[in-house]
């Protein structure tokens, strides 16, 4: 696409999207509640803003399926329970699915005992973390998950990609809806990345090394190089190892070198933490302590004039904005999808 | 101290370190056991080069005690049990002895319950999480734990400060030993900002903003500006809010903004995680996934020929040197410890 045509954008209303996300899943193996639920995740982060892993995303989900590295009736299957601790099997379903139950068995371990930990093994990618989150979030629970990945960042001090980006999501109920921080171990992604380049932009802020080893806000250079840079350099890289580590040992599956070597990424390691908040003594004064440290949040002083948020504020206010609006998607990506 | 006149540093042995602190927390109305576990303590982080939060921290602590701000008698208190979680009130005793409890308890929860997580409020600061890290992970459980802080920290975007750097520890067993990743949300802290300056170098990457609002590598400018930087911008941010909220609501105690109402930085709020990892199904293949992983990771290839190590790697180096040649500590200390 080049930069004299600029890509037409559709909008698209909310229902139009699932239902037709959950048609085409249902022609691609997908049974009937499972259709509906995996459709609604990947509308659900295009409502939310989250483009790249919903709409955008959509037609890659249909060829891992048509290229058998998702198993669309594949169930989960739990290999072990210790106390609150759960070790399931993903059979290589659908990441989202499997991403859904491990969620929501996590809160029933925490109804039942305060806290509860599911680890899966042989999973696929969840798509966007905050999913999990919010899910959790609005029935009044903690959560806590993180993924493991392909190789895709350098350790620091490397040039070679080690480390996968493995997201971490933790979310907390508030009021109505919920925060929900969901952040990726490097400080931006590829897609980010060719975002920015596409747009003929810098960066904010480095983002990575050019091939000469200069840390640059340049997306072109990085992209070149391929040395994308973890959140707060070493401290990002060390953060990233240990959420590997905990995924694969905690799940006995893959860990982020062992996901590498598989024809696609598939295989992933996941870690669902729910706790049941409801139950703890303190309850009935939780929801005005988080006020309290939101409203001093929201103290801050600016540097240039616009409104600090916390994690999840701006997804609320894009929420509403296409619920009313319709989802913005490029002309390109819809037609795609409906080829499907 | 001028920089024409290097700081003179004496070496300490490990067991003088010890049994010097041992007697002063005596003479400061710490029992017979709580000066030994203290002393020990801060004998620990100083001989695995963590000086700021052992020998160079000691002082401070004996003044918080002297002060009332920390009180060496009190016990910790448990205020509710449900499940796998555990609530406690610190009562203002020593961080070091209550984060020690609270690590020894949820590895207690987590032998009968797979998983334990312990909650504490009114507790003091905890000296080096790392401790906490080593200690469970040593013994064979995963541990993840973190605190809340003063606020000492501006989000991204925003000048005056409201997010505690609020440290995280994650910490996973390693054949004899462990990996222990001990990460606080900012960038750098202000005592190493201070190091850099003595030392008149800039720091290796942007560790905070000027007055001006320029991001800068010159620590100089940063301790003018107090405004330092979240690893990862944002994200570190949102990371510090989360942990904050986290720490307040499972503990019952006060936030970054309640601390930072305090006379000093006292009631802190923490959050111990345990999981007894020898309880797994998988337990016979976890150290070899996790060498595999380590052996992975360490087949990063270099940028400058300096070996890449995993977080806790160089404790363990720095810890055999201080063991065979004493623990390096700046003269003026040894003897301000020495008057106390």
């Amino acid at each position: 696409m080049s930069s004299s045509q600029p890509p037409e954008f559709l909008k698209i209303q909310y229902q139009i999207m699932q239902s037709t996300f959950h048609e085409i899943l249902l022609r691609h193996g997908f049974a009937g509640e499972k259709a509906q639920a995996c459709a609604s995740i990947f509308a659900d982060n295009s409502l939310d803003g989250v483009y790249t892993h919903g709409v955008n995303r959509f037609p890659r989900f249909v060829k891992y399926v048509l290229d058998g590295h998702v198993r669309p009736d594949a169930e989960p299957v739990r290999e072990s329970a210790i106390g609150c601790i759960e070790q399931w099997d993903g059979r290589l379903g659908p990441g989202p699915l499997n991403a859904l139950h491990c969620t929501d068995r996590a809160m029933e371990i925490a109804n039942a005992q305060g806290m509860g930990c599911v680890a899966i093994a042989n999973t696929n990618h969840w798509m966007r973390g905050g999913t999990y989150g919010w899910r959790a979030a609005r029935k009044g629970f903690v959560f806590i998950g993180w993924t493991n990945t392909t190789a895709n960042m350098p350790t620091w001090g490397a040039v070679n990609s080690k480390l996968g980006n493995n997201p971490l999501v933790i979310a907390v109920p508030n009021q109505d809806d919920a925060i929900v921080l969901d952040m990726a171990m490097s400080q931006f992604s590829y897609g980010m990345l060719e975002f920015y380049q596409l747009k003929n932009q810098q960066l904010p802020v480095q983002g990575g090394f050019t091939t000469e080893g200069t840390l640059t806000t340049d997306p072109g250079s990085i992209l070149k190089s391929q040395r994308i840079l973890p959140v707060g350099y070493w401290k990002g890289a060390g953060l990233s190892l240990l959420l590997d580590i905990l995924a694969t040992i905690l799940s006995g599956g893959l860990s982020v070198a062992g996901i590498t070597k598989q024809p696609a990424e598939i295989s992933a390691s996941q870690v669902f933490i729910a706790i049941a908040v409801s139950k703890l003594k303190n309850f009935a004064t939780i929801s005005s302590a988080i006020t309290q440290i939101l409203d001093d949040y929201h103290d801050s002083i600016p540097e240039k004039g616009s409104k600090i948020l916390y994690p999840g504020e701006k997804v609320m206010s894009v929420r509403k904005e296409n619920t009313t609006n319709g989802i913005p998607v490029l002309k390109s990506v819809w037609e795609e999808i409906k080829s499907l």
